[in-house]
């Protein structure tokens, strides 16, 4: 826990500077806009400690892999976000002596992410031993109007210096991704070109020949007037300043206005992407700082009208899911399929910045509700577009006849982890591609994806499932030997009970559609059957045996299902038996240790339920929820949000406000001590989920949109908007009344608590209870 | 399989120079005295593929781990055995022309390794491109009397050359290790000293602060005189050579006399080494090489007299076996205590030359067959010095109260191996240790050690495993959670059979060696009891409790022991339903599909009815081998054995010769395509038992000596000497006879087939079969 922020309805604010802080603040106040991100790195110099991270979307690095033992199937490289030419960088000194936080007696520093218009500010005043005063204000933003491009507005003001003062906008691509494995270099200069006030440096990575151009083009103001000046140009290897030297006196000011263009070889051909930087510089600097800004709000102010849940009597929690849901617009704006959302964005090198599980069963729900379908079907069709590599990935475990396996962790569909444990036996996340399909046909009503794409990813998930299963003669059933379920905490199990459900659910929704597809578009179907040498009677036969016959373990005694085969042997404590500083355990204790202990880190009995819940009547999911909650450590990131949404389902009003707590202020008081690494941005889409579908209550059930909410004790209100096909409601929640508010233009059909409501478009309706 | 080697009764010998050879044959002809050990690299230089080797023993160096995803209690580092200074260097140039395997035409090359006499020999005629003629022989053994001399005797003569021929002798400190972990340099000099025909590299290792001298002493004879020669000195960073320029005519044959002392600071002082080094260099080179070479076959007439075994009627097999006992000899004497047996001896770099439970499980019954017992306990004092770290190594893992658990992978008693599976789980380990007390003292009848140590080690892995069982309360027993048996195929398994079984038998045995100890020795008793906070009552009735109640899986219905639970879900095929393609199936199946699939790398259940097989019935080892055997692929070295023993026992004699056969010429014939990076050594030890054992049907029960030998169809005699307390005997068996003489010193009790002789000193019986 580390609570420095200040709390604020619509902003992030951090007041006086703490080194020991920066890296942590870096992470909180990134800003990003889907293509570029770029973390709170200071502009000017800083010699203290610090993670200097900017990436780019779609280019990584295949890191050679760094194991320890070598196991058969193991990719050879590790795919990692590349931290990007530096961009922001202005150097600024005072007479002699570089401005540089680590040095400088520093105060009234503020540094204030303003979510609602999308941009960083930060302010500071700073005094050199030689009693030179100048004040600082700094603003800038990532544009989400123009995908490319980033802008600064440095200002320094005169308080008391009269000298000379040195200003140095620079780009620099010498630089080194923190995580790299053997500590290489991954970028190689290409070219360097630059004039006054202007410049580019294009580099390309080692592998793969991904290329970047970085460019900058400033000018400088004094007093708010443009003025001219001599730029001493300085070049080293990948690496370019434009050195400014001005007077200045008491009062002046100077204005410092960089934009930054990021144009990269995925989206313009190598040998255009220095005119395409010039040309967004060009535009951008015509347009001007102030006008962007404007330009910059307005975007948000659209992005906020689909996707605020408002909250009040907290400002704590307001704060809280107000950032949550800013950063996961920052990370994916869902207008490119070759994207994706890494666990930590655009803020940090961790995880690599690859696409996991997470996309699917926890970041897919908030854009269904949040934006137009487009988004959630680019993410859909991310996979489809890795289907070809996820059958490579099977054969390379030994699965035949067009079995996909899709990969734990992944850039460009590629496996690119290498923990066997998780690598070859977390397998239940080709359930969650599946049930993403799923997901998006239930909620959009489109079934347009899964004709044209999904049933292909469904059948070779399928066909996955359907050789990774083996008969046991002993239990007369199908089992699954040998896997991790989202609990990692258990390693190399038989019949989790998740993946098994997950599995015998994926063979039956694929049959379903198979039917249904058959039946809608028989040509289709055909030209289907035959490209992917679908031998419908036999693996349709089969498929369907194994659907009616997987074990599926319980426990008949407690009524419950059974997290895995073996578990009820274990020493079953809670997690109120364990010693404070024995947690979190998977700092405190050995790995093994673990293993066989009955802790989880995600349950993932109620991850299936959650799933799953229409199937279950309450008492079942009490007795689950009852059983497993009181062992869960809750050291995923992902795990507290499904506990808080089925904790409100069972009525555990205040649990379910305590774990949401949990999650929501995560990062901003940095509860795990790791935000320094970068902020957990799938686990944000967590926090949404348990306030729309735990607080708000929202569940489909047989394609009717359902809601039944409550109010924590502690707010006043709450509100939350949600698109569901081709309704647009806002849910807004108050002690003792409900009001659902049409902003659709056809009338909506909406469950309150189980009793039916039709709403006119642009109607609303109020809803007392006591 | 690559068999070009010739079989003898006594030699290994390669004829004609394949350089895709080279590396298995420097594996194969490697000498040692277990001090040192040299691999058959060549003395000139080689420019060809090959893997230097010169390794000392206790000399190792802590690499830095490398690992993919670290997890908490694994080893800061791995202990690489070091490859040491190169002593065997003698460069040589005829004309301008340099001795290069590689480059010059070679004939009638030969390689002999004398395993009669401890000596290995090599001997070509290499034609240069200016037919320029030479024959080479080179002599060279390292020493078993003098343990820190290596001599080489090198003889080059002229055939046609009228030239100058320039010898260039030399030590070589600059050397790497091939799995170094980040290509670093391990050693840096100390200093160089030199005086003409004699020189002094002293090093030491970047860690740790070991410190070696390898010197060298050398003299050259022509035509059988010796003569002056200048010597031209070359020095560089840690290398150091002496340049002798010489004329040749046609017939003149000279010879190169080198040899060379390598000290270490484990034995001598830091500031000793030199002087150490000269003494044994003074010595030696006053006896002469004939002289040393004379004492090496005297010392290895002792060795076989106390451990040949011999067969008669089959070359390839006598090889075989006199190929393990003489490696088994060269790397393990049994004259100190802080040295052990690496898998790979003093062969390889592979498994960093650490010990493993190879030794209690396989050598320790060798060594205590054919050796003087202070051997033995010489290597149970070694685990005795490392309590204290084992202690500690379980405390990392989260246990109390002194117990302790034995390294996987250790040089000096820490842990230095890093897969959580197997370094954290597969704890049968701490059972071999214990097991290896209660063999000695069985074998030996010595109960000395248990008393003055090995009591204290018992109760100290006794309360490792009382903390590492739980109370399963749906079983009502006491398991173990988690484990990885000897079967390294299953990992993180429950209650595997064997691991249970030992851990019950630990705590009995040290239940039982309490109360003998309690009454014979009252007084060292309490002692003990104090020193390590032994509370009697609380820890020996835990311990008797689950001794009563652990649970040992079975299948009732198969009356078979369970591998472990969960083993009869999977899909129970055999080895013949494997593709040939398949296998090694560790070599083309993803670690997934082992862990999944029912085979099996050497059976954990057949090592446990294997240990104890005085406690089971025919019928149940019968039952137990039919099931598992079939699923056996035996891709551990250290599998056939056991099933070999366990054949001979239920009378499959076809398939116990089969299953010896993939034992014996493991190495020599290279089954496994990888006798490159170094040999077998300590399986080398389960060949030994397939013969004792296995045909010859050695056995204790009841502290009594048992044989029931049978002849393979394919043999017409064999025989084998055994020390049993007292007894020292030779039992020779041919077809339809067995003779047991007694070599020892007082007359010997021996069961034959469960008849029980008694054989006066000196005096020997004979015994008629059909």
């Amino acid at each position: 826990m580390n609570e420095y922020l200040k709390h604020d309805d619509w902003c992030i604010i951090e007041e006086g500077f703490n080194p020991d802080n920066q890296r942590s603040s870096e992470s909180i106040f990134s800003i990003g806009n889907g293509h570029i991100g770029q973390r709170a790195n200071f502009e000017e110099q800083y010699s203290g400690d610090s993670l200097s991270g900017n990436y780019i979307a779609g280019i990584y690095y295949p890191d050679k892999t760094k194991v320890g033992w070598w196991k058969n199937g193991y990719p050879e490289y590790f795919a990692k976000v590349l931290n990007a030419p530096n961009w922001i960088g202005i150097n600024i000194k005072v007479g002699k002596i570089d401005l540089d936080l680590s040095k400088i007696k520093i105060e009234n520093f503020r540094r204030v992410l303003n979510m609602k218009e999308g941009y960083l500010e930060r302010s500071f005043i700073a005094e050199f031993p030689n009693e030179n005063i100048i004040e600082i204000k700094s603003t800038r933003f990532i544009s989400i109007t123009e995908n490319e491009l980033g802008s600064i507005k440095y200002e320094i003001k005169s308080v008391n210096v009269n000298d000379k003062i040195t200003i140095t906008p620079y780009i620099d691509a010498d630089i080194i991704n923190e995580d790299a494995n053997y500590q290489e270099k991954f970028w190689e200069e290409i070219s360097i070109e630059s004039k006054p006030g202007e410049a580019y440096v294009t580099v390309k990575t080692k592998k793969l020949d991904f290329h970047v151009c970085t460019s900058m083009k400033f000018n400088i103001e004094k007093n708010g007037s443009k003025i001219n000046h001599n730029n001493k140009e300085k070049r080293k290897k990948k690496y370019i300043a434009q050195q400014v030297e001005l007077d200045i006196k008491p009062d002046d000011t100077i204005s410092i206005y960089k934009y930054s263009a990021i144009t990269n070889s995925e989206n313009h051909k190598k040998e255009s992407l220095t005119i395409a930087a010039h040309n967004i510089l060009q535009r951008s600097f015509e347009k001007g700082f102030e006008a962007l800004l404007t330009e910059q709000a307005n975007a948000w102010k659209c992005k906020w009208t689909d996707s605020d849940i408002i909250i009040e009597g907290d400002v704590a929690a307001q704060q809280a899911i107000r950032f949550n849901i800013f950063q996961l617009n920052q990370t994916y704006t869902g207008d490119d399929e070759r994207l994706n959302i890494g666990p930590k964005g655009f803020t940090g090198e961790k995880y690599g910045g690859s696409t996991y599980w997470d996309t699917e069963a926890y970041c897919l729900p908030f854009y269904l509700r949040t934006s137009d379908k487009k988004a959630s079907r680019k993410l859909l069709l991310y996979r489809y577009r890795h289907l070809t590599k996820a059958i490579e990935n099977a054969e390379k475990l030994g699965f035949t006849n067009g079995a996909a396996l899709y990969p734990m962790v992944t850039m460009n569909g590629e496996e690119c982890h290498n923990e066997w444990e998780i690598t070859f036996e977390e397998i239940h996340r080709n359930g969650a591609i599946a049930f993403a399909i799923y997901n998006y046909t239930r909620h959009t009503g489109d079934e347009s994806y899964i004709e044209e794409y999904g049933l292909e990813v469904l059948i070779a998930i399928s066909r996955f499932w359907a050789q990774r299963v083996n008969f046991s003669k002993e239990k007369n059933k199908y089992v699954i030997l040998g896997v991790t379920g989202p609990n990692e905490y258990e390693n190399n199990v038989n019949n989790n009970w998740y993946t098994n459900l997950m599995a015998k659910w994926c063979l039956e929704y694929t049959l379903k559609s198979i039917a249904k597809i058959q039946t809608k578009n028989p040509e289709q179907y055909i030209e289907l059957k035959n490209k992917i040498n679908f031998n419908e009677l036999k693996e349709v036969g089969n498929w369907s045996n194994i659907v009616d016959n997987m074990y599926l373990p319980e426990n008949e005694e407690l009524g419950i299902f059974l997290q895995q085969e073996g578990y009820m042997d274990k020493d079953l404590l809670t997690v109120e038996d364990l010693r404070p500083e024995d947690r979190p355990i998977n700092q405190k204790w050995s790995w093994d240790r673990i293993l066989r202990s009955c802790f989880i880190k995600q349950a993932d009995v109620l991850q299936g339920i959650y799933l799953f819940n229409e199937n279950y009547n309450i008492d079942t999911i009490k007795r689950n929820f009852d059983f497993y909650e009181p062992k869960t450590v809750h050291e995923s990131s992902l795990s507290p949000c499904v506990h808080t949404i089925l904790a409100a389902k069972l009525g555990y009003k205040e649990q379910a406000y305590d774990l949401y707590l949990r999650t929501a202020r995560l990062d901003i008081d940095d509860y795990n001590d790791e935000v320094d690494q970068g902020l957990h941005i799938t686990s944000m889409a967590g926090t949404y989920l348990s306030i729309v579908e735990g607080f708000g209550g929202m569940s489909i059930k047989n394609e009717e949109l359902h809601f039944a909410p409550f109010i924590p004790e502690q707010w006043k209100l709450f509100s939350f908007v949600v698109r569901y096909r081709e309704s647009f409601l806002k849910i807004e929640v108050t002690k003792g009344k409900v009001t659902v508010l049409n902003q659709g233009r056809s009338s909506s059909q909406v469950f309150i608590r189980d009793v039916e409501y039709n709403i006119k478009e642009r109607d609303s309706i109020e809803i007392y209870s006591n």
